[in-house]
Parts: C-alpha cells; sequence; structure tokens
C-alpha cells in the first residue's frame, strides 16, 4: 500500500469512528488531549475512507477528496450514516441458530443435558451447513463482519464463509470422550484453513472446555497450537459454579488448569470466564499480550448463572476483553450491539456504578479488542490507513436514534441492528442497501424449519456429552 | 357490535396471541388444559381478526373466513407474521426524546442536577409538541399503541396523540414548589381530556414523586382523583435508596405516604416501585384492582440504583406489573420490546432461577396486566371479541427470528422493533409497511437538532427542582 495509491472505493460524508491511536500516515490528527487510554473512541464528522486492495488506504475530512481520486472510484454515499469498524463476535456456535429458541426458561443442566446435547446427536452435517448460512448472513445483515466459532463439521462452516465473503476465526469442537479423534481432526482442520479465503479465514484450536477435555488432551492442545502457531479457543470458568466445582474436585481453578497444560501460553481465547476470580490473574498477567476473554452478558443473565465475566478486574490487570453473543441457540440472536448493550448495562449494574462501562468503552471491547482476542489487533478493529477494510455503515437517521446529543451513546443505548445498511469486508461490499450481496437465506430457513421435528427427537436417549462441570 | 357485523377489515392468516380467558362469542375454544394463571398467553396458527367500528368482532381460523365477509373489507395479509395486542407503554415521558443521549454514564443525582432539570427549564412547549411528536412516531413504529405519559406542557402532547391515531393515557406534572397552580393544571387537564379523541386519550392526576410533592398536596391529588374517577400516575420508591431515605426521615415507606395520603384507594400507577419492601403489601394488597407498578428494568440498570422493581413479590400478592420504558432520556429508546426483555433476563437474573419470568409471562405483562395498569383492562391488551382493535402484526420471518421453534421466546428474546410492518390503533391502520401513516417525523427531528445548543445550556444556573429523595 502506498498512500498516494488509487482507491478502488470511497466512502464519502460519513461520521467515522476511530481510535486514539498515534496519527498514522494519510490518518488525520487527533485532539492534544487524547491518550491511547483502554476503552475510548472518537468520531470524526463528514470524513470519507479511501480503499484499495482490500485495503484501508487513508481517513480524511470529504472535502479533502480531489476529483481526480473520485474518477472511476466505486463511490458509497455515507451521509446520515456512522461508519464504523466491523464487529467482531469473540465466540459463537454459529450452526446453533437450527436450535434458537428451543430450549427456554430452563436451567444450564437441563439446557444441555435434556435439550441441547441431545438434540446435537441428530444433526448432520448438512444441518450444521444450513444453520451456518443463516448465521452468517444474520450477521452480515447486523454488522458483524467476523465471528470466532466453536463447533462441530467445520469444513462445513468454513465452506459457508469463504462463499459469504465473512471473516472468521474457526476452532473445531472436541470431548476427551471422543478420544484422540476430536483432538486429531481439529487439529487438522486448523492446519489445513489456517489462512484460507484469502486470508479471511484464520484457526484456532477448539478443545471444549476444561471440564470436558483432561489434562493430557489440553497438554497435547497445546503442542498442536504451538507447531501451528495459532491460539486455543475453550470454554473455562463459564460460571462462578464451575470455579467453586473445579476448587472442590482437584483444589484449581479453571484458569490454573489452563496455566498448568500450556493453554495460556499458546494464546487462549477464554470463553465466559465469569468464574475468573482475583487470584487467577497470577496465571493471566504474564500472557496478556496473547490471553482474552469473551463476554456474553445476555446469556449468564439468562441461564441465571450469579455471575458475569469480570470485566473491570481483566482491564485493571490489562487482560483483553472482547464481546461475544455466545451461540444463538442460548442467546437468541447473533448480534454484537445488542451484547454491546448488554455488557455496558450489566457491568454498570454489577458494581453499582453508572459511570462505568461507558458506551465509548463498549464500542472499544466490540471493535480494538475484540480485534485483539482474535489475534489480529495489527489488522482489524480499527478504521486505519493500512488496516483491513472491513467497514458498517449505520443510518443514524432513524427517530430511536434522533435528535443527536451523543452518537457514541446512540450506537449502544439506542441503536436497532437494522440500522446496519452498508457492509464491507476486505473492501467488497457484502451488504448493500440491508440486503446480503453473497447469500440468499431462504432456502436454508425453509429447510431448517423441516427439520424441526427430526432435530427435536430426542426419544433416542442419547446426548453428546454429559454435563457435570 | 353484534357477532354476525360485517367486518370493515381484517387480518388474514396470520398467528393470533391469545390470553387464557373463557372463550367468548365467537373466540375460538382453548385447549381444556388452559388456566387463568398469571402470565400465560397462547398463539393460534393461522387464524384471522375481523374488526368494525374499532372493535375486534371475532378472532377464528383462517380457513373459516366467508367469501361474503372478505366481500368488501379491506383485507390486510398477515402471512409470516403474528398479531399481537398492541405494546403498552406504562410509564414515559415521551417528549424527552428531545434530551435522549444528552446525560450518559453519570449517577442518578448528576443525572437529574446537572443535566435533566437545568436543561428542562430551556425547553418551550414547542420544544414538547416537536419531541412528543418523535417519540409518538417513534412508538407507533415499534408497535406501541399506548403509553402512559407524565409531563410538561400536557395539552400540547394530547394534541399530538389525537393527531396521530395513538391511544394515551397522560398526567400533567407538578411539584410542590409549584405552589397550587401545578396541581390545578394537572387537574384541569386531566377533566378536560379524559376520553378525549374519540376514548383515545384517558387521563390521570400527575404528582412528580412522594419527595417533590408534600403529604397535603398528595391528598388534594387523592380528592381531585376521586371527583374526576381518574387514577394517579407517580413516581414512588422509584430505588431502594429512596425507600431507605424516606424511612430515615420520616419513618414511613414511599407505599405508605401513598396509603395515607389516600393515592393508592383512588388508583396508582407507582412508576418503578423498585424500593417496595415485603411490608409494603400491607398498603398494596387492599387495593390490589386499581394499583399497579410500572417496571423499567433497563434504566435500572443503567443507572446502578442496585435494585429493580420486585416482579416477583408483586405477582405472588397479586398486583399488576406494567412494562414500561420510563422516558427516552433514560432508557434511550421508547421500545417495549426491549423493555420486555431486559425484564424478563433481569428477573431471571435477580432471582437466580432460569424458569421465572418466562416469554409468554413478559408478553402477559406488556399487554394484558399493562392494560389492567392503564384501568382498561376491559377492552385493552388482549386479542378478544368486543376489545378495541390495537393489533400489531410482527414479520416473524427475518433470520434472527428463524427457524421457528417457539414464538413466545422469539418475541421477547429474539424480536427487532424493526420487524413491526403494520399497526392499527382502534381499527385504523397507523403503520402500514414499516410507515407511519399519519406523521411525518423528519421536520421534528430537523428542529430539535437545531435547538440542541440552546436546550443544553445550562448557563443560567437554574433548574426546574432539585433531587434530595
Amino acid at each position: 500500500m502506498e498512500p498516494d495509491e488509487k482507491p478502488e472505493t470511497i466512502i464519502l460524508g460519513a461520521t467515522v469512528l476511530t481510535h486514539t491511536e498515534a496519527a498514522a500516515p494519510g490518518y488525520p490528527a487527533l485532539p492534544a488531549d487524547d491518550t491511547a487510554a483502554r476503552g475510548t473512541v472518537h468520531l470524526l464528522a463528514d470524513h470519507a475512507i479511501g480503499i484499495a486492495g482490500g485495503v484501508i488506504l487513508w481517513v480524511r475530512p470529504t472535502a479533502e477528496v480531489s476529483a481526480a481520486e473520485r474518477d472511476g472510484a466505486e463511490l458509497i454515499d455515507g451521509a446520515g450514516h456512522v461508519a464504523i469498524p466491523g464487529l467482531m463476535n469473540s465466540h459463537t456456535h454459529s450452526a446453533m441458530t437450527m436450535f434458537r429458541n428451543s430450549a427456554e426458561d430452563v436451567v444450564t443442566s437441563t439446557w444441555f443435558n435434556d435439550h441441547i446435547w441431545p438434540m446435537e446427536v441428530n444433526m448432520t452435517p448438512r444441518d450444521v451447513r444450513l444453520g451456518a448460512e443463516l448465521a452468517v448472513g444474520e450477521m452480515l445483515l447486523a454488522g458483524v463482519t467476523s465471528f470466532a466459532d466453536h463447533y462441530f463439521s467445520m469444513e462445513e462452516i468454513a465452506g459457508v464463509v469463504e462463499r459469504s465473503g465473512a471473516r472468521a476465526l474457526l476452532a473445531e469442537t472436541y470431548f476427551s470422550s471422543q478420544g484422540d479423534e476430536g483432538i486429531e481432526r481439529s487439529a487438522a482442520f486448523a492446519e489445513k484453513w489456517n489462512g484460507a479465503a484469502g486470508g479471511r479465514i484464520t484457526t484456532a484450536m477448539g478443545p471444549h472446555a476444561t471440564y470436558t477435555v483432561n489434562d493430557g488432551d489440553l497438554e497435547r492442545t497445546a503442542a498442536h497450537a504451538r507447531r501451528l502457531g495459532i491460539r486455543t479457543h475453550i470454554h473455562a470458568a463459564e460460571s462462578p459454579g464451575q470455579t467453586t466445582s473445579s476448587l472442590a474436585a482437584r483444589g484449581i481453578t479453571p484458569m490454573e488448569v489452563l496455566h498448568r497444560t500450556g493453554i495460556l501460553e499458546t494464546g487462549a481465547i477464554i470463553a465466559h470466564g465469569a468464574g475468573i476470580v482475583e487470584d487467577d490473574l497470577r496465571w493471566l498477567t504474564p500472557w496478556a499480550d496473547r490471553v482474552a476473554v469473551a463476554c456474553c452478558d445476555k446469556v449468564y443473565l439468562k441461564h441465571a448463572q450469579s455471575g458475569i465475566t469480570p470485566v473491570r478486574l481483566l482491564h485493571d490487570a490489562g487482560i483483553t476483553v472482547g464481546v461475544g453473543t455466545d451461540g444463538p441457540g442460548s442467546h437468541n440472536t447473533l448480534d454484537v450491539l445488542e451484547s454491546m448493550r448488554f455488557l455496558s448495562l450489566s457491568e454498570k449494574d454489577r458494581h453499582s456504578d453508572a459511570t462505568w462501562l461507558t458506551s465509548a468503552h463498549a464500542l472499544d471491547l466490540a471493535t480494538r479488542q475484540s480485534a485483539a482476542l482474535f489475534g489480529q489487533g495489527d489488522r482489524l478493529g480499527r478504521l486505519l490507513p493500512g488496516y483491513r477494510a472491513d467497514i458498517v455503515l449505520i443510518d443514524t437517521r432513524g427517530p430511536h436514534m434522533q435528535p443527536m446529543h451523543d452518537l457514541a451513546a446512540a450506537l449502544v443505548l439506542s441503536v436497532k441492528s437494522s440500522d446496519v445498511s452498508t457492509v464491507l469486508v476486505d473492501g467488497a461490499v457484502v451488504v448493500r442497501d440491508h440486503r446480503l450481496t453473497t447469500l440468499d437465506l431462504e432456502p436454508a430457513i425453509a429447510e431448517l424449519n423441516e427439520r424441526i421435528p427430526q432435530l427435536r427427537d430426542t426419544s433416542h436417549g442419547r446426548r453428546i456429552q454429559d454435563y457435570a462441570p
């Protein structure tokens, strides 16, 4: 990329969400009082973004875009819109759209043992493909350009990512109950697909959890991750109860399990971590450059698990926190704007502090910090020259956003994901005027609805795993 | 209304949300296991609703609607939609759209004393009208057909309700600091407007709160309410802290204040009630037929007030609970679907009970029970013959709702208010294909944005009231 390269695409006249970083070439200088404090964003009115080769060339006032630059470029009108970095879903199980709203108003053990895990016995690779298509379409329409996925039949999901134009960090799930087959399949998937789809697909190892994968398998997981130069995405300390159980059964917390087995050292994406305790920081902080926790507060409220990710503790210790939805079987949507809202309000409530977890901070978590969780903080999550052009235009003119006193607050507390109008990934338009350009979801929706009776038939009495953390 | 009256409008082929009530003439029989338990709804697939004279004539399977009935009627295609009773916003300050997102990430006392109350010094009756137009438009688009409003310059808001085709229960706010003028204006407004707009407007007395209106004025309020046969809408025990303050200052809780001053006896709409304690039930239960509490959980989380409306306590005591948004200055939207979601999830979390406050229960709270809060449980909040035809069609085909395992859960946990496509009030279409038929919001939005600098100018150093509950 050269600063004077000709843009192929230009977004004009948008308000651009930026981060407090040192000015880069082609990037407007930020006010003198800006600091690199964690959790701050800035909004630049009437700016333009030049894009070529899938990369952001520059961000500058619209008035400074020359006629020569405009000539021949695809022009996207950003008037009335805010341009934000593509939202990143830091933890999900995309294909579980097939189980959306299928197991409601039940406790976690019932959710797993009597509903989800017996139903997962029934699903086929085709179901996973259909579920992932629906998920990716739903996410792109809601401005979610990247997702960290953890599920079965991951080859099917990778195919959907490839075709859809989305970006994903994919991990094939396994349990120790599967023997060697699970872990080896996860490693083979990770090796084959890392860097695929022009770099839009990256991979991680996918051990299910510290309570379903034993220490030996976690050590083998870490060895694979080291060999492949990838991270490990794992459920750990999902609730306070799991930490209590681990201490009772083994005398150590789930975080110490991750430490002892070498998972933290490889770089860990810790799903939930609501059971992380202050003493766990001694395991986490040495690896603050590569360990991150994905927070999905809506699910913690719904499952009534009496604990949420300790975002403030992690924040103060310099540990990265990403925003996630968890699977749509528990979160009911794949809407990261909704997750941001729950995160901001749950944090204020839990700390009895209305001044904590501001809207600007929530936006930073769902963009810059989530990109760091993906291990791609140097190329995603910010609208800066040299970063990949994953950009979302949100229409701010809806009555529920107006009048406009504070755009950051509006984006966290007033917005609806239906306000997303245009979405680019790697500079390619994947949503235009609220419509997907790469996917037709209707066949997948129709076929999944036909599959519901078979998916829900649990008369076989089996489940893919037992929940007894 | 006669059962064989000719319908003017027919909604065809929708799934219809019903309540567990004894079958009425023209209403389909419900399954034998139905009970009149609080908090249950039922969904009838492929049904039709016949409407004439602003009233629901019948609800029956679409196949049973005759060609003669269809002939000459306006037909509304409900395919792919669920028909629900118009959502009811049990507590708001509609015109505060003008202050949406203007006072964020601050504690409650700062919110009042340094932001909202100094800004309210600046507003004019015209601002109130513009703010109310924006609010009513936003609500109708989100399927909110009725709202219980509490604000200043209420004549302006009544005019907007009249023109927009919405329904509202209006109360003019007053403080004792205004002397006699405030209470008398509130009473005169209530007397003049009760039953206006063809019955779409009803009224209540509007004392601000137990901490800003003294006991003498509350007694006079009760006398006005008795004389006019109306209810009293008042903020009371908004947070646990207010109950503690009241006990410290006076030795009695805010509920006992409402009891002693006769407010409960007149029928009270208690805004928030998050500070209601178990002992307060002795004041509330004798008036369970006319007392109700409006719950706005999103606001309690945001203001970090360490307490939410004790819905379970009230439920078990037979006290009606309605769903509200509070003003958009604190809730950031006027979206009752969003309020339902926060209510359901906050309740599960607070009681550490994932089986409590089911989606069906949340739907009942936002419809049937909110109608009871309005004092209109015999004509609103249910899709039953003889009830007013306030009906909302929600498109259930969006990818975020699919596949469809459980429609009640989808309506509480997956829906976006942008899924609302058609809205009727008193049988008249006020939203068609996602567009308002009665209001053009653009001029109001433009003018309010121009007003922001003047609205935010607090250099005068005054405020309309002090917050020191």
